[in-house]
């Protein structure tokens, strides 16, 4: 697809929408800060924009939009850019569309447990306000100290909870959308039920940008968990952590968190943080599991029976963090995974997803490919949801081998998870790493069902083009 | 749009494709036994099909729908007819597609939590079948005895336990699809997440038959939760007893169930059961409100939370119900309401829904809306999700009175829910009756991007023509 340029008239039409101090071009302001809307946290990849544009209101995002579509001129959403699947990269280039002023919480609905946020807000900003008066917002990235809503909702985002929670995906009642001709729409109503139309509101989420930019959220709440028990369960084989947790569910149990590291996952993460843990030689890998209620007797009950169900498999000491202290350090060892292997070498994350019985086939599969070609990965993730990221790390590899060389086995790793009912992401998004892959999880059919919904949406392809098909 | 008419040709290969025992025609079968592939449970509609086909495969719906595409004949597709909003009438004729024979559960996956079914299986068939295996499948329309899971689907059905467990679309992972050109697909992964290109499963879902046709579903299930509280609660005030549902809530309790029902909508419903209730004279509405889980003990716990909430009301005694036996009473009490009504005289029934905490201000103002334009009505429903259908009684209306007087009132109590935050339906769709009202819920944008993706799915508009928009 051929798009425009950008054009001394489209930069003084962008001026006299969002203000000269939010038009920020290479001249403007200072290298470093300007190369950073050019990058995310997919391996070093960088695409310098055009343009970037910061605005302040839906209004003003719709306004853009509108002379963009005019002009044919690209322009890609981007968030924080915590994205691990390239979705904010400008790969054509144009305009880039940041959120970061548009990050006001606007109401906490209390009498109705629901909140309306712009796309801006950080994750873990908007959980805490919520928390304040009583009230729950449960999907958790690992990154939500830095991660914007926008940015979840854009990749379908998980974490930890959604083993009994849901995802991003659960919590939108309604979005408000700058479409590509320059229109704002709602999707939906503030509704926990709604049958009127399709749904285009699930039709957005997951959609990384490319049919409109999402400038309001209403999110439903929960009333928050005001107990919790985490514990921390070490396996002497890799496999049998996998089967654990299918156990688990069928004893009954729905645990808030499942996490699976394998050792050097949990290895690198402690030593990145220097948090001391005791990681005996016979340790291949770990459960943390976490059970949340209103009531703490009835947690211990249950993990009593998580007890029961652990007696069957070949488990070290159990260790219960009995403290909110050495509750954080282990969720920080947890969330830290991903930046320790980034700290020690450049990786390629991949998102692979299964029904959660599959995982220990999926794990042995991933290592077996990764013993044929002669990588090595470190592998972990939301267990609980059958979500394995494989963190395949670049080592000695020469630039043939890994931009090149990984093609092949990582066909195979996606060609398994699909074999195995799965599907090859689970919560990161296709972007532009997983584009080459998307063959492999779905058939033509789909494909073009997809592309004929995005003309219907964008006819002239400007929204984040080049992403996904 | 003008479609085609069937032709002796067709029929003949429709017989090629289904066996002629599957091929219905006015002059194959009985003429009451037709006359019902023309009838669902709204108001007294009926349209005649031209022909009824009864596939047996999803390779067979396939086929009809290829053939049904070359020959530009249109298809509505049917359950069990048990619609509320005409949307498996056959109103431009040509093939109705009855699933009754797609009615194989295929695999119950007691290793994953999932279930593979065909969509004509009954709602109430298939969660006797995964509760066997002590698994659970919440979605609990009040017509589950009948209704299908294809139809819970086309609408996005919901029902009493929503509130706690969500609807239809939130226990879905993958659908196997048959479209109006022929092709099948699946839309997705056998996975609890899935971020990988646009959301094609929850596009499906609630599109009301007009995108595709349904030929397989996997479903995820949960632990079957064990126990359960029944609770009883006379209000002598309506908007009290709205009130009181989100209170509930915000003392940090989830009940499974928490359903309103007028002073009328239990009275009729317990005459019509013949199940004796008393019912004093200053009583004006009832909560039933359920608590599920596998420990009895926090049950009660949990009990005596929402009595402690409920002394800050005017209620009456509270009836908690003890034994089986009673509990199905009540629940049968509830799930007649509709059927009590129809039994009383012809009604519609209007499915607003509205942010749970708006529930007085629309009930109150549904009953100035009939004061002033001299209809009775019902109402009753699913408080905790502020979905309440309003059932309005014929009682002594005139045709021009029911048929076209009826329009503005109508018009008014959606233009409320609209104010509210809300929308013309909860769970039960569009389909015919609601089509005028449309323009209320949704501005001429949505409705454009709607049109364009049913032109994507279905270039000749062959699929269920005339609903929704």
């Amino acid at each position: 697809m051929a798009f425009n340029q950008l054009t001394p008239e489209l930069v003084v039409a962008f001026e006299g929408v969002v203000g000269p101090a939010n038009v920020l071009t290479a001249q403007r302001v200072e290298t470093d800060v300007y190369a950073d809307y050019g990058r995310d946290h997919t391996e070093d990849l960088e695409f310098a924009p055009d343009v970037v544009l910061r605005p302040g209101t839906a209004e003003e995002v719709a306004a853009i939009m509108g002379l963009c579509h005019a002009a044919g001129v690209p322009v890609t959403a981007r968030g924080a850019g915590t994205g691990l699947s390239g979705g904010a990269l400008p790969i054509h280039h144009g305009v880039v569309l940041s959120t970061e002023r548009l990050n006001r919480i606007l109401q906490i609905d209390e009498r109705n447990l629901q909140a309306t946020v712009e796309p801006g807000v950080i994750n873990e900003v908007f959980q805490n306000a919520v928390k304040e008066v009583g009230l729950f917002y449960p999907p958790d990235p690992a990154s939500k100290g830095s991660c914007t809503l926008g940015g979840n909702l854009a990749h379908s985002s998980g974490g930890p909870r959604a083993v009994k929670y849901g995802t991003t995906k659960d919590y939108v009642l309604n979005l408000q959308v700058a479409l590509p001709t320059g229109e704002l729409i709602w999707t939906a109503a503030n509704t926990l039920k709604n049958s009127t139309g399709y749904n285009l509101t699930q039709l957005m989420v997951g959609s990384e940008g490319t049919l409109g930019i999402i400038t309001k959220v209403v999110f439903r709440l929960l009333p928050y968990p005001q107990q919790n028990v985490l514990m921390l369960v070490p396996f002497r084989q890799e496999a049998q952590a996998a089967e654990a947790v299918s156990a688990v569910f069928r004893a009954g149990i729905i645990p808030s968190a499942m996490e699976f590291m394998e050792r050097e996952a949990i290895a690198w993460s402690s030593n990145y943080l220097n948090i001391p843990l005791t990681l005996p030689e016979e340790i291949r890998a770990h459960l943390l599991i976490e059970l949340d209620g209103q009531d703490l007797d009835q947690l211990y009950k249950e993990a009593e029976q998580v007890y029961a169900v652990l007696e069957n498999y070949d488990v070290d000491e159990i260790l219960l963090a009995d403290t909110a202290a050495q509750k954080d350090d282990l969720w920080k060892i947890r969330r830290n995974i991903g930046n320790s292997v980034r700290y020690n070498s450049v990786y390629k994350e991949e998102d692979t997803v299964v029904p959660r019985a599959e995982l220990p086939t999926l794990l042995k599969g991933v290592k077996e490919i990764g013993a044929r070609y002669g990588f090595k990965s470190v592998c972990y993730g939301h267990a609980g949801d059958g979500n394995l990221h494989v963190n395949i790390i670049r080592g000695e590899l020469t630039d043939e081998q890994w931009n090149v060389g990984l093609r092949q086995p990582i066909s195979e790793i996606f060609e398994l998870c699909v074999q195995l009912g799965g599907t090859i992401s689970g919560e990161h998004g296709i972007g532009l790493v997983q584009k080459p892959y998307i063959g492999i999880a779905l058939k033509e059919a789909n494909l073009n069902l997809m592309r004929g919904i995005k003309a219907v949406f964008d006819p002239k392809g400007i929204l984040n083009p080049g992403k996904i098909f």
